[in-house]
């Protein structure tokens, strides 16, 4: 954790309320970090209803594969009784040992709470390759159980922190088939991977009565929307983990992830991811600036994302925009190098609701001194058009300064 | 042109010979620079058969476009009379007003050397989205035309120059049925593009006798190996250009590019390709330290060169090699997020010649100390085995420190 709070966290976090089902409790391990708590347990009791999506990495750490076993796993059924977390060390590429040693974990917790290990999930976060000894984590479990209490939410949020600057929550209600439920969420992410430190961990729970196969659908699409849209260094994480808990027992049936009784609870959860997302994106390591990128006219959604992701990938662009300079020359260049179509000489860009090009060249009515102001702010708008068809998507991301170079530079102590 | 030269460049640069059929001259024209040359026009008379490969970004400059024009137009028959370059203003995305300036530029070279119009090729490059007003280089030609001599090689290097710390050069001899040829080459590049001031171009001559098809896949292969296997920033040109005029001209004819007779030749147009891409990568903006990444075991050649690029381009790798850290989990994360096949339990990775991870977990005799002296050195040589197949290749970066942010996130003046 930093000393140095990032300029574009948000003033006050909000306090989460205690959620029928759910229990948490932290504590300090000792296994990198002195001085703080480092473990965190979420116990669901009756089990939860759970969801998951995950990295899409080629080589995922042992707790994400333990993890996408479970959530389809005939004993576990679906369900989740506890989600245990480590910071400190990823037990990412950690071969068979690392295997074993999330089985160990997963197994104590499973026999301590009595339920099957397909019901136990988990996520460790730190530096990758680093054998992970599991037994103080292991002797850590026993007390986690007996101490857990519906309020920790806050110190879960910290427990899961590695180069976070502030810890993530966030909470909203919905009315679903004519009850309000809440749905409460932490997180963390900092890089969007530094395996050094980092990763992207949240964690969303409700008490909500799902079905699992539409807690999963509406995850599914959730995330696409925040989590997948957003980037800090195009880098992605052995370990990425979003799990959704529904701790809600009544049988609620829906006709399908489009039944209008879905719809605010929905909205809401859409609402939090974005939320949380966003929360990561301003966490971003080193960032001064919160940018958000808006492609219209591509030829089909998917275009617009990838040019989306492409600008906000850009080193040259964040660069330019952490020097507060509105160089659209680069968005350009980076409309470019997407390789998905785009007609220059139908381009346009707006930066901060200013036309600088439109139609393949330099806007006649752009004077740069209008932009300064908006450049010199915390958040940058940027609106490009590619001119083809109808395609859209929004991404959000980060300046890329002096201080990425400092966190990531830095020798391993 | 920047006043600290890359700690990386070449300690010397090779003194060009004149080549059979080329003159070249260069001037100064105050569309951007003051004080030096920012103009280079080469003359070949007779005609010279000529190749290109240019960027694939979907937003081309203007002068892109016009040279694959003319690589096919029937008027030209695959021939080229003259190229002119100039630096300080990359006339991309300025629209028809752009078009017809580049168009301006080469019409007027073609009637001062009294051939057509789509023999002449071009370069731009400098900021993008200015409009180039064609009359300062328009009333330079006849002048250029007067003072070309067939000696001023380094004086082109120098006048093609943006951000580059140094002019790269190369010259080398091949055997070519039975008589000596030389290939002269010269490039500018130091951020893979930096649109603000860069972009890649090259321009290599030989005075062999080539048929224009033979030339371009000679040219098309040795630029795969080469110019498109480095990367400084991930970011791609709107003005990519490396043109290949061979200005020989008896009949010789080959039955393909695997004529035996061309071996030679061959060979050291790939020699001299690589060397002119490691002198790109070793003016990368603010680069300390060159990088070799070779990548095995992979599916084939194209994912290996993909999982490379991955690791070449991750702003993690990057910054660890700039902290001089060994840090090589981020280099499984890059592999992982490369998207190719790759058994995670089956990966190794050597640094430095040193095994750092085995068969998917940290080497057991491995000790960072040992990796030290390597890390501290100017050449960063990486090795990784992904355990598929025998997909093979390597690339070429360099780090990403401070400097980087220094040059690219200043206000532009």
């Amino acid at each position: 954790m930093s000393d140095i709070v990032s300029p574009l966290a948000p003033k006050v976090q909000p306090a989460l309320p205690a959620l029928q089902g759910v229990q948490l409790a932290t504590c300090q391990t000792g296994v990198k970090y002195q001085n703080r708590a480092d473990l965190m347990l979420a116990i669901m009791n009756p089990p939860a209803t759970i969801a998951g999506c995950f990295t899409t990495s080629k080589t995922a750490s042992a707790p994400v594969e333990i993890c996408r076993e479970n959530l389809t796993d005939p004993i576990g059924q679906g369900k989740a009784s506890a989600i245990i977390v480590n910071a400190g060390n990823a037990n990412a590429f950690t071969g068979k040992q690392g295997q074993s040693s999330a089985q160990i974990v997963g197994d104590t917790v499973a026999k301590a709470l009595d339920c099957p290990s397909s019901q136990v999930f988990m996520a460790s976060t730190g530096v990758i390759g680093e054998p992970l000894d599991p037994s103080q984590i292991v002797s850590a479990i026993d007390g986690l159980i007996k101490s857990a209490t519906p309020d920790h939410w806050s110190q879960a949020a910290n427990a899961i922190r590695t180069t976070d600057t502030y810890e993530k929550q966030a909470t909203i209600t919905a009315n679903l088939n004519g009850k309000t439920v809440t749905i409460n969420g932490i997180a963390k992410g900092s890089g969007m991977i530094a395996p050094n430190m980092a990763t992207m961990l949240v964690f969303i729970f409700t008490d909500a009565s799902l079905p699992q196969n539409i807690a999963q659908s509406l995850l599914t699409a959730a995330v696409d929307k925040s989590f997948n849209a957003i980037t800090v260094d195009s880098d992605t994480s052995t370990s990425d983990t979003v799990l959704l808990c529904a701790t809600g027992q009544d049988d609620s049936q829906f006709s399908g992830t489009s039944d209008p009784a879905l719809n605010d609870f929905n909205q809401a959860l859409q609402n939090l991811t974005l939320n949380l997302a966003h929360q990561v994106v301003r966490d971003g390591e080193g960032a001064e600036k919160f940018i958000s990128i808006t492609v219209n006219g591509a030829e089909n959604n998917a275009a617009a994302r990838k040019i989306g992701m492409s600008i906000a990938n850009s080193p040259l662009v964040k660069t330019a925009i952490a020097g507060e300079d509105a160089n659209w020359g680069r968005i350009v260049m980076a409309v470019g190098k997407a390789g998905e179509m785009a007609d220059r000489d139908q381009l346009s860009i707006t930066i901060g609701g200013i036309t600088v090009a439109s139609k393949g060249e330099a806007d006649p009515d752009y004077k740069e001194a209008d932009l300064v102001p908006h450049m010199k702010g915390r958040n940058i708008d940027i609106s490009v058009d590619v001119g083809i068809a109808d395609g859209t998507a929004t991404v959000w991301t980060c300046d890329l300064t002096h201080r990425y170079i400092d966190i990531n530079a830095d020798y391993r102590s």
